[in-house]
């Protein structure tokens, strides 16, 4: 299956010709306190003819929520929203997620864009058609897979983004350097810290051609879940005590406990471990797990949407580049992984 | 596009026999009250090496709504669901959107069977993939477009209706054959009401064939919003005013209107208008609007789904058997065909 385009190169271009050659009746653009402030301004410079109108939503992994689609639904419609109506996703990851789900769902479906505004969002959250919410600190629990219309991609919104927010993307880009790269060396993980627009063009290509191979997940695509069993299970764990750390955060303290993992039962180096994690470790943004609550984390596991029959399933690394997918990792591996991390 | 299988032979051994060559982790049957205690033991005995877990959810076009996709939503994580999970919907319309559209989100998408048990669901609200729930009064604001596995039709359940769900379903049987018998006689009209099983697979395959040539409604299904644009501008009343009137009583009343407007830009015989709608009256089950009220509800006409650019659009008759989509019709017109319904 062919993802709709990604407008890399003259963005705004490609966008302003895609509009002309459609009639809609009405034009919303989605934005947080944010990216209001910071990138509304680009947007409205290239889409100025077509009187559109605003909604801001609150921001951040913790108003990923129905009860932000709520607020969303009922603004669309207050605001006249027909069937031929388009909505323009401008944010990072938490927004677009949402957006995407509140525009496929709103009378069964209507036209969107993404324009991603965070790295995380440019490399990841906006390509390949995973939209949705989290629920009862669950992540990504209520969802659907559906393209928007294209997606426009202009780093010039890096610029606006702080430290955190582009280590925050990094994480995700190295994940795909770790999943696709058999000879690793520090020169290669060095690159994706560059984020420059050939990188991250390589990076959403990367994981483009994963997507259109195994759009609904079937298979191949879990490869793309590595880091991120444990990482949704330390992100839940942050919801719920109300820490509000990143993704890419809690991604990379799932990456170096799945990378344990990994080690364990392949037999890996442990010096390659060793390398690829204290490289990691910056990422974490110092994430303390307490060794009281590896129970909870596990519990967390259990709830994770790529849990099966009652037992959660992991995609990790046979070794670097060769990704496996479906494997069956025992509690106590799981614990000594949390441990490895917090030591 | 094929629909997926509507089992009306022998349907419970058909279940039977898919069940078995699918493996799933869990297995849920949701009910509202009326069906846990009418239709759940029938299904119960199908299905009782399954270990079935019962959600039972509250019942009414006003439940149909986003609060209860959440106790729905709720329970299922609570009860462990996961992506190898089934839902089973037992029960009428409302149930069975309501239940798909949670169960085409949770996790990105679970299996769900539409186990039907009014005439109503049988023939129109199981068949063609249309699911969602009302938002803000609104009807089906927010839903997807997404199929059951397969749809089990047994007319059993229908001697636990009561004559007025029963003619709520004849509703949509009588639309279906306005829209394909050219030569209407009373004994077509007539043979509706008998809703036994072979006029019950006779309109399924009609509404079948429909959808299958057009399942995201880009043209040709529009024909089955007849009656539908009045319709639900009068559900929507119904709804803000407390009344809960079923939605094949609305739908009488859209017909009517619908025929009246049909009937005036298309010169048909008055006679014909008048026996056509005679006939329909009892199935409004009376239902009243009061003149000051018309304006209302044009005002909600505004808001329906098949509203472009501020205009409703309607599916029409140019005469029997010979629908026509995506017609304009001026205000005037539309309070005069509210009047014909009115005296």
């Amino acid at each position: 299956m062919k993802l709709n385009p990604i407008f890399t190169n003259s963005p705004w271009i490609q966008l302003e010709s895609l509009l002309q050659k459609k009639l809609y009746s009405n034009y919303f653009i989605v934005v947080d306190e944010n990216t209001e402030i910071h990138c509304l301004g680009i947007v409205i410079q290239h889409i100025k003819d077509y009187n559109s109108k605003l909604i801001k939503i609150p921001q951040g992994e913790s108003n990923k929520s129905i009860e932000t689609c709520n607020l969303l639904w009922n603004e669309l419609i207050e605001k006249g929203v027909d069937r031929k109506s388009v909505i323009f996703a401008l944010g990072g990851g938490v927004l677009c997620d949402l957006v995407g789900f509140c525009s496929a769902t709103m009378l069964r479906g209507i036209d969107f864009f993404y324009i991603p505004t965070t790295l995380m969002a440019m490399v990841d959250a906006s390509i390949g058609g995973k939209c949705g919410v989290n629920f009862l600190h669950f992540k990504n629990q209520i969802g659907v897979f559906t393209l928007p219309i294209a997606i426009v991609i202009d780093p010039i919104f890096l610029k606006t983004l702080s430290q955190r927010h582009l280590k925050n993307g990094i994480v995700e880009m190295l994940k795909h350097t770790l999943l696709k790269e058999t000879n690793l060396d520090a020169q290669i993980l060095n690159r994706s810290l560059h984020c420059n627009l050939d990188q991250i063009i390589e990076s959403i290509d990367f994981k483009k051609s994963i997507v259109e191979k195994d759009f609904k997940e079937t298979k191949l695509r879990k490869i793309l879940n590595f880091g991120h069993t444990i990482g949704h299970a330390i992100e839940t764990y942050s919801l719920k005590d109300g820490r509000d750390y990143l993704h890419g955060e809690c991604v990379a303290v799932g990456m170096i406990c799945e990378l344990y993992i990994s080690a364990a039962l392949y037999n890996w180096d442990k010096a390659i471990l060793n390398e690829i994690c204290d490289f990691l470790r910056p990422f974490t943004n110092q994430f303390k797990i307490s060794e009281f609550d590896f129970a909870t984390i596990i519990e967390y596991l259990k709830i994770d949407k790529k849990t099966q029959f009652g037992t959660p399933s992991f995609s990790l690394l046979e070794q670097m580049g060769k990704p496996v997918t479906e494997i069956k990792v025992s509690e106590a591996l799981i614990v000594k992984s949390l441990e490895f991390y917090s030591n």
